[in-house]
């Protein structure tokens, strides 16, 4: 058994980004493959690792769990490259960490999750999610404009958070082909990080 | 002038986060008031600080601004006792913190701005922010049942962060008494930022 076991669904951003954290930093671990539209995080034993039925988990060796997967990200990343030395680039990564859960993934892959998984049509969509995850689009492309990664020239934790839902938008709708420095900037992260390309 | 400007509206949960911790660590700022249900986040001025028009921002003497409560909460609070030093338990912190921004405020801070500030009658507000609130509360409270703080001992950002919208939470209709644990947990907190009780 490796030091870290991460239980995650493949078919999940949120759960992506801690597998591409750990195999970018180079750890041992071992991946539990959970389904959770099939219900896998409603199983008893699944709810025993994380009451909350909820993925990514990541268990150590002791029993300890994490979830949270921005907070799984970090603790994974830490002393790696993905997090700046600098004070105050490390307040703009977490900065990002943050609008990614609250301005962007409940509506990027929210969307998405309704069309790709749940099959709701799209007239019975909520209008709200496609604006306000065009606005998240919207102020990344402005960042982006300005330089290669969200904090500048160097890749983070902030990159990998919100690449995870931003390279499958389309899947919710979304037209990438809007947001041409968001589009260059999904094909860099997925390159430094060894992914084919989503779209 | 201070090395640190906050600009905030003393109404908002977030806002307060991080003047509670600019005074908890003793550090020198100014506080600028922001009316953002009066429009004040709307204004030339107030968008030339942060185009997002959001509060809470944080300036630095030299320009530098940091928007998101959480990203502000952390790095004012580098370096002191409300960040412990053991990683595991500082993951567990920022677990917390993405579970503050997208499993608590946006229904119980929502909730709560709906009744007090757009004066939204009860039978218009949508359930799922009464239901998916009292299960938050209900997460705090099966960890509160076990320790005085959410991470143990020791006052941490997640306390500041999650007392911010529940100490309100009664202003959103939500009854603390079914929460023993969390209204113990509150005044515990309240005491050691010595804030009068807000119930």
């Amino acid at each position: 058994m490796s030091a870290i076991t991460l239980y995650g669904d493949s078919e999940s951003g949120n759960c992506l980004k801690t597998r591409w954290a750990a195999e970018h930093t180079g750890q041992d671990f071992d991946w539990v493959e959970i389904d959770s539209v099939g219900g896998e995080t409603r199983t008893e034993a699944f709810l025993a690792i994380n009451p909350a039925g909820q993925v990514p988990v990541m268990r150590l060796a002791d029993g300890r769990v994490l979830a949270q997967s921005n907070a799984i990200l970090l603790y994974l990343a830490e002393g790696s490259d993905l997090i700046p030395s600098d004070g105050f680039e490390r307040a703009q990564m977490m900065q990002w960490l943050f609008f990614e859960q609250y301005s962007h993934e409940p509506y990027i892959a929210v969307r998405r999750a309704q069309r790709r998984f749940f099959n709701i049509a799209e007239d019975d969509l909520d209008p709200d999610l496609l604006a306000k995850g065009r606005r998240a689009l919207g102020v990344m492309e402005m960042k982006l404009l300005t330089c290669p990664f969200l904090l500048g020239d160097q890749m983070s934790c902030a990159d990998i958070a919100l690449v995870a839902y931003t390279r499958v938008a389309h899947e919710g709708g979304f037209d990438l082909g809007e947001f041409p420095a968001v589009s260059g900037w999904v094909r860099r992260v997925e390159t430094a990080l060894g992914l084919e390309h989503a779209g």
